[in-house]
């Protein structure tokens, strides 16, 4: 409950009655449930969360606290409408970067004009910024059955495999591990299919002298993984070597600068500074990493563009990147945790 | 480029000069090219695919016809609004179910009143309720990996492995036959799990005695499939076998009445009848199936509350079920392909 109260506190601030909440990372995060065609209503009277009759005796049992579950049968617009007004609610957050605008015009109807929707934005997911110790150890335990799927595959990646063969070896590995599966759909890029930054595995056989890119994660308990590593098969060419060293020492530049109070667009621009001083900046098109926890992509973007400064909890991926279209890429990706002092790579166990 | 047509016609129709489409599947649909973090705006003068630097190298090489691309470096809706505004546009619809809120105030803001946002509800999701041939046959091959994966893993059940470890053996089958991947996380509920309709798999070993629910889907291509069997360890008691009749019965009672021209909650009612009238209606919530093809749930919905009507090259599921919490659950679901004089099941390779 204690994360509802840090947002009780907020929509104070905000002079918010309630927020309906409808990104199902936010509701996960709040309920203690992993959220399926939910939404959720945080108000200081009460909190409901919303679901249909697929998910509610899974739910119930579930629910954390003071928490009340209603079962939509209709519309589940009518049912959050009707709540509103039956705790006389006035003015009513909403997720502006979640709900589609249908839903918004639907529950702006139902309210008839009693409460007022009021847009809000990223309120949960900067909250869900700083992990606690139990988000951080379902984060390690994702990294640490991605370590051993990499460890594993490694006796899979020769010349004649598929794409898709090292995917399914990856995906199955991990299940055993006890993993409720892959995090997103698994990157295995080989040869010039390593220059698509986001790489679908095909029916493409690896081939001898070739670099094969792995961007994978796991999910534990609703927490995920993200981490990327570049093998070669047999021996490595002299660009393909340099290219690695300068992604290598350029991620190396970035990471050691992380501590609180450091700007994120710092951090950022030291690996983008060190690929650009060596000639490959237009190689190099997207930002350096992004936050990991319930969503694959949350806050913060490590990116140029992020101006807020880095705070202890904080957890992110850095992920710089040179990709040679028409020859190969490499990314080189870990994870790290921002700690009081300066940071930890969660994913140090895996080597580079 | 026929798809574009029809569309264009239709928005002819509804006096809009162009779509912004924000749905993937609806992109994916119109532009053939699978979509990741893009958009599409389509006006009779030019059809813009949107997307950034991760995917327009991919993107490129792919687009069909007239299509051009543009790659926002900065903000994607800067960039669609000053196409809408370089292309003279003036009603432009969006897509309300899958825009945003936050999307639709920050294409709106940057349309600056020239041209004027109008909501549009499922205009290509309807368009694409029809499947032409080519989508019929990915359809078909992701139903026939189905097919293979389920004979296969009958091998795999039998008392002490564990639920993650069947989704483990079927995801590393369906990638070694060439699928992308599941469609969707693969249920695998076993005995009192198979009681919630959305079981996630679990490390619960499989009993003797138990019933073992697999709902699974393959894609291939961009299209899925969606199917569910119960299988059986050891002996059937007799519940199971009188509710597994009642569902299959039920089942067949909706099947054999498809056929264009039918009421589409006329096929709900007939399954939903035939287990209300053997006193279970209140075990069987959800709605009896759903369109399937780009997405895993799309139009048609199969429910009582659709008031449509079939047409030939609708492709949807029949999946009645009843759950007994705290017993066990059974729902059978095949997909259904209505045809120019009736249906073909295009699962029925697959024994019930």
């Amino acid at each position: 409950m204690k994360c509802i109260n840090i947002l009780l506190n907020r929509l104070k601030q905000e002079s918010l009655d309630a927020l309906i909440v409808s990104s199902a990372a936010n509701i996960s995060y709040l309920s203690g449930v992993i959220a399926n065609d939910a939404y959720l209503l945080v108000s200081k009277k009460e909190t409901i969360y919303f679901t249909d009759s697929r998910y509610t005796q899974e739910v119930k049992p579930k629910l954390a606290g003071k928490m009340s579950l209603k079962r939509a049968n209709g519309s589940v617009f009518e049912l959050i409408a009707k709540s509103c007004l039956d705790l006389e609610l006035s003015r009513v957050g909403f997720e502006e970067r979640s709900l589609p605008f249908a839903e918004y015009k639907k529950t702006k109807e139902r309210l008839k004009g009693k409460a007022y929707l009021v847009p809000t934005y990223n309120l949960v997911e900067n909250q869900r910024q700083i992990k606690n110790a139990e988000e951080i150890s379902k984060i390690r335990e994702a990294l640490k059955i991605t370590a051993q799927a990499l460890d594993f595959i490694k006796g899979f990646i020769k010349p004649g495999v598929k794409e898709l063969e090292i995917a399914a070896e990856l995906e199955r590995f991990i299940h055993y591990k006890g993993a409720q599966g892959a995090a997103f759909e698994i990157i295995v890029a080989s040869g010039v299919n390593s220059a698509f930054a986001h790489h679908k595995p095909t029916q493409k056989r690896l081939q001898d002298g070739e670099c094969l890119l792995i961007d994978m994660g796991v999910e534990c308990s609703g927490y995920k993984s993200d981490l990327t590593r570049v093998f070669f098969l047999g021996k490595i060419n002299s660009l393909s070597r340099k290219i690695y060293e300068i992604v290598l020492k350029a991620q190396e530049k970035a990471i050691k600068k992380i501590r609180p109070g450091e700007e994120i667009s710092r951090i950022d621009a030291l690996s983008r500074k060190y690929i650009a001083d060596n000639g490959y900046a237009q190689f190099f098109g997207h930002s350096l990493g992004h936050g990991v926890g319930l969503e694959i992509h949350e806050a913060p973007s490590v990116s140029g563009k992020n101006d807020a400064l880095l705070k202890a909890g904080m957890v992110f991926t850095v992920e710089p990147a040179i990709y040679l279209p028409g020859k190969f890429g490499i990314r080189i990706e870990d994870m790290i945790l921002v700690t009081e002092k300066g940071y930890e790579v969660l994913s140090v166990a895996i080597n580079k």
